[in-house]
């Protein structure tokens, strides 16, 4: 380490010095791994096969409930209904085709990060940014609330008597892969890549052997179906509930945006190598979405809180509740609840670009240790849980609030897309501006591209109208209030920011013309002892004109302490402020409020506070700590200086 | 309200003023009154009636269970024994009238308070003195809780069907009891003067009734009596079990000790009128209760939690449940609660006492706004609720916990005071020394009261052997726990006070020499705004050797800073510490030790902290606080003086 002596009485050089300082090791080095340097950052980035298990987790696992999603929905109708689930399906599987092509385009646009939020301040403007943060920080806790919920449903399937302990299964899961993301998202990444491929490789073998079995003509259906829940007479099919059924459906497309927000992550070239995880994702998410929901149809699923239908689907294709049963069963539930450790990798990034904007407190930009946003992570594990416990862990009751945040930020961010595509438009052919910080550059086929942005985001907004029509009452006015206000407290949180900035700005600030200062020292003295002298000694090095006060409570003390300063107050002016109320803090700012009146504007005033401190915050606790709660009130005051002379009792750590 | 004018330039001149400052009017106001002044003390006294008020309610309260708690004894030899509850009480009676009379001495010689820890303290020493308080203040505790449990007990004799409340509803008197004492020790004499004379009153109305009704022949027996729960078979009348019930039953006398302890409270002549004041009070107690423990036995009444004795005297007294037995029950119920409010006037006293004398935290000696130690009453408040919770409210789970400590606390004060009259015969007549404090005085018939005060030891000595070894199962361990541990955390704390006023004494103390200083300042700064200007403005003013040091986390900022510290920071030195792993305090922390480890012995170092203050406690999540963190671990580094200047965002208090 180097040494202090360079820097000694070398006026106006600028030094710098690398401190190897560490961070101590403690528990939390055990729970979250050792410290990472800032420079460690780009190893810290991930490929395509990992970057499939972060990232595509969260949509992969809609495999699990978007089936049955529609079903619940049709039930409605009746059995009979249950005929609609394949073409829906066919439906859905379009739209994801159209947002997926619109999405690679976007990633290939906005190499450093283009989740909705950038796309649509760059393009669009601050309302419809905040809009798109809004929408999806609010649709990020969801992702992980309604995941776990589901992994849980998932378990208390297999287990009923767990049933009353889904809540707590739910919180200790969050908490689980909160810690794991705490590690940093390379180590996350790690971790979750086996359950994410073993999940992929189940889903393929039931769904393969399942399509099997129907072309041999040996699937059959399932056996002891549960119970059909339908609450009153049927409804018919009317095209509202087919509606209805698609909007439910479209939670499969949740999770589809996830690797446009975490582009950084990857490895260089990161664009490519997002494009071409988001494809493969697409495909995977595509097949198996279609495969299960031709399936349930062909098996005669029925949707069911307590049976789910991967559940119904893995017995009748694995013939009974054997081996593979279990594993389909378990990897189901590993994928739904690693789905919230995409969130966990999306949701901190997003909060620290608008908390750099100034939308959010700037704390959630900083690193933690393992150079992932730490505050990010713990505020989403601690909303989710609340939201877990306010909705008793049911993914029928989360759901309704989950998909409308989503393709509102589709429809932003595709349709800030296409805007940008004309702009390209405009330019020349090899001619570039810059503008709101990214980069324009003209670029062959921009009438395709505006084209597919622009169709994708039409689509969107009219998946988005239909979910809000048809889920309205379930609960999705819960987000129609909810992101707007979520909106107002980022520009509040904005404004104050940009007032602190103004106040201290420099831009057109003139320093004070220097001229002699006259320096006022005021030192409150509750006692006569070396702690005092100590003070006292500061005092007057500071300033000739040195006042002390004491607050005099007790009379016999205050006469006591009389006598003492005239022995060791080396001719300073004591003032005694007799309290009959016996306060005292009070009467000592009522002072201060009388010397700040009559002050000079060439005039200075420190107030010295001899502070003792105590060795423990045990042993504080026997002291009345008066310094402490004088300085916390004297801090609201404009223009005074406080200046704490400690005194402590325990052991100096002095150098002499 | 006096200007500042006078103490302007008038060095060596002691100033003296009293701010008319109140207290602001808040909340508190209402509930507990307008402040009073210091000066208004003695008129905060009271006079004999209100005396027994607020001191003998403990004690009078005590007749509301003594009897039942010697039946529930007796009960394990059958009804067969309960012939012996009136003998006993007998023998409690004359115990209780020594200990009244050695008392009256106590007195008498200690005008300003005679509690056991005064008296133990003057004249047996210092461990006896922290062994009489802990007992005493132990026993107040138990008195709050036992009493509330058992008032408790008595409303839901009345209404079975508030039995599971009756934790709730004991922690809510509590509190109201707590908060009429906050109101002041007068006020709470008066509120509690009423429904004290009206338990008196009704007592002696069922007694003397059912004394005549017995004379007369038509008092009869306890109709529909509760059932007698005998756990096993029999137990013998063993020697053992009539002491165990004897011990039981002396839970009568406590309470005859309050007085003592709070001869303050009374107005002049304090002595004569605490005296008259206990002579009454013993008088009544006695005679009431050798009435009930009479009648009890002739109208066989039967021990049990659900139906206490005083509900089957006054059912059988009054001919049934009338308004007569319902004015009884009320009576009882108030009584039992407000024997609680002995101890509240009692346990802050006490605590404050042994807190002027370093043994329990200083701040207990501070007296509210309504002249009431207001901390030592919610510390009561708070430690008693916490014993109704833990032990469920029962009141025999709670009882052998009780008067151990008060019969401990008779012993020592009685033998400390014996050997007081020793020292007192050794006095020539009319000669009088000062010891420890209190001044003694040669009295005619000294023989006389050092035999009471000797006698009364010795019996009150045997009562606590008696009681230690009988109740030693059902909980009084507890208390022999207890006790020393207490003593051993005064001891503590009473050590830590010393090494502070060892730390602090200027009596070997010897001033530096005074030479010319050398101050060091050294200025953190996160970004070069106005507040970092005025920090830089006021470090320059203190010394010339000024160096600014920034932690350097981002190296864009970094960058940002050093051009602007260019511009604005007129040539003083800046340092840029890096901190690869991101943290912020932990290398100043070490740059700071560095400089300390290098410092001459006349170099002052100064940290200019410029502190950013929000307008709100909401405001300030918003900001990183780091100054307030550094601050918190600088205030342990020994040897350095850390001055604040802070910079308020929200609008400006100043008056310029």
């Amino acid at each position: 380490m180097s040494t202090v002596a360079p820097e000694q009485n070398d006026p106006n050089q600028l030094m710098r010095r690398t401190t190897t300082h560490k961070p101590r090791g403690t528990l939390s080095h055990w729970f979250i791994g050792r410290p990472l340097q800032t420079a460690d950052a780009p190893h810290q980035t991930i490929g395509k096969a990992i970057g499939l298990a972060v990232f595509a987790s969260d949509a992969l696992s809609s495999t699990a409930y978007a089936s049955q999603e529609i079903l619940i929905i049709l039930a409605a109708a009746g059995t009979a209904a249950f005929g609609y689930v394949f073409p829906i399906s066919l439906a859905i599987v379009a739209l994801m085709a159209v947002v997926t092509i619109s999405y690679e385009q976007t990633i290939h646009a906005y190499p450093d990060g283009g989740g909705a939020y950038i796309v649509a301040r760059d393009n669009l403007g601050e309302v419809p940014a905040l809009m798109a943060a809004a929408a999806l920080l609010t649709d990020y806790i969801l992702t992980v609330s309604v995941s776990v919920a589901a992994g849980v449903a998932q378990i208390v399937s297999a287990y009923p008597d767990l049933f009353p302990f889904r809540v707590h299964i739910s919180v200790v899961f969050i908490l689980f892969v909160m810690l794991i993301n705490l590690r940093g998202v390379k180590e996350s990444g790690t971790a979750f890549a086996v359950p994410t491929y073993f999940f992929v490789l189940m889903m393929f073998a039931t769904v393969g052997i399942g399509l099997g079995r129907y072309f041999f003509g040996t699937l059959g259906v399932v056996v002891n179906p549960p119970e059909l829940e339908i609450s009153q007479e049927l409804a018919a099919i009317t095209p509202f509930l087919i509606l209805h059924a698609f909007s439910s459906g479209t939670a499969a497309l949740t999770g589809i945006e996830a690797i446009s927000n975490g582009i950084t992550a990857f490895k260089e070239p990161r664009s490519k190598n997002a494009g071409i995880t988001l494809i493969w994702m697409a495909c995977i998410l595509g097949s198996l979405f279609l495969g299960i929901s031709f399936l349930a149809r062909e098996i005669h699923a029925i949707p069911s809180e307590s049976v789910t239908v991967i559940s119904q689907l893995a017995e009748t294709v694995f013939a009974g509740r054997g081996v593979l049963y279990l594993m389909v069963i378990g990897a189901t539930t590993v994928i739904l609840v690693m789905a919230a450790n995409t969130a966990f990798a999306d949701f901190p990034r997003l909060s620290a670009l608008a908390a750099k904007d100034g939308f959010l407190p700037r704390q959630l930009t900083y690193r933690g240790s393992r150079l992932v946003f730490s505050r990010g992570i713990v505020a989403l594990a601690i909303i989710a849980s609340l939201l877990i416990v306010i909705f008793q862990a049911s993914v029928t009751r989360l759901i309704p609030l989950y998909a409308i945040g989503v393709f509102l930020s589709f429809t932003l961010s595709q349709g800030g897309m296409s805007l940008r595509w004309r702009k390209i438009g405009r330019l020349k052919e090899g001619e570039q501006i810059a503008e709101r910080g990214s980069i324009l550059r003209f670029e062959k086929g921009w009438q395709y591209k505006m084209l597919v942005n622009g169709f994708g985001a039409v689509c969107t907004f009219i998946v988005m109208i239909v979910f809000s029509v048809t889920k309205f009452s379930d609960g999705a006015w819960v987000v129609l209030i909810l992101t707007p206000s979520l909106m107002a407290v980022f520009w509040l949180i904005h404004s104050h920011y940009a007032k602190v900035a103004r106040r201290l700005s420099l831009d057109h600030y003139t320093e004070p013309a220097p001229h002699v200062m006259r320096h006022r020292v005021i030192m409150p003295v509750s006692g006569v002892h070396q702690g005092t002298l100590e003070g006292l000694r500061y005092a007057r090095m500071l300033s000739h004109d040195v006042t002390a006060v004491h607050v005099s409570i007790d009379p016999a003390e205050t006469e006591k302490l009389q006598r003492k300063w005239n022995t060791w107050g080396d001719g300073v002016r004591l003032l005694i402020l007799d309290s009959p109320y016996r306060l005292f803090v009070e009467p000592l700012l009522h002072y201060i409020d009388e010397i700040l009146a009559v002050r000079q504007s060439n005039e200075v005033i420190t107030i010295v506070v001899p502070q003792f401190v105590a060795g423990s915050p045990l042993e504080s606790t026997l002291h009345m700590n008066t310094a402490e709660m004088l300085r916390r009130e004297l801090l609201n005051t404009a223009g005074i200086v406080i200046t704490d002379v400690p005194y402590q009792v325990s052991e100096r750590k002095e150098n002499e």
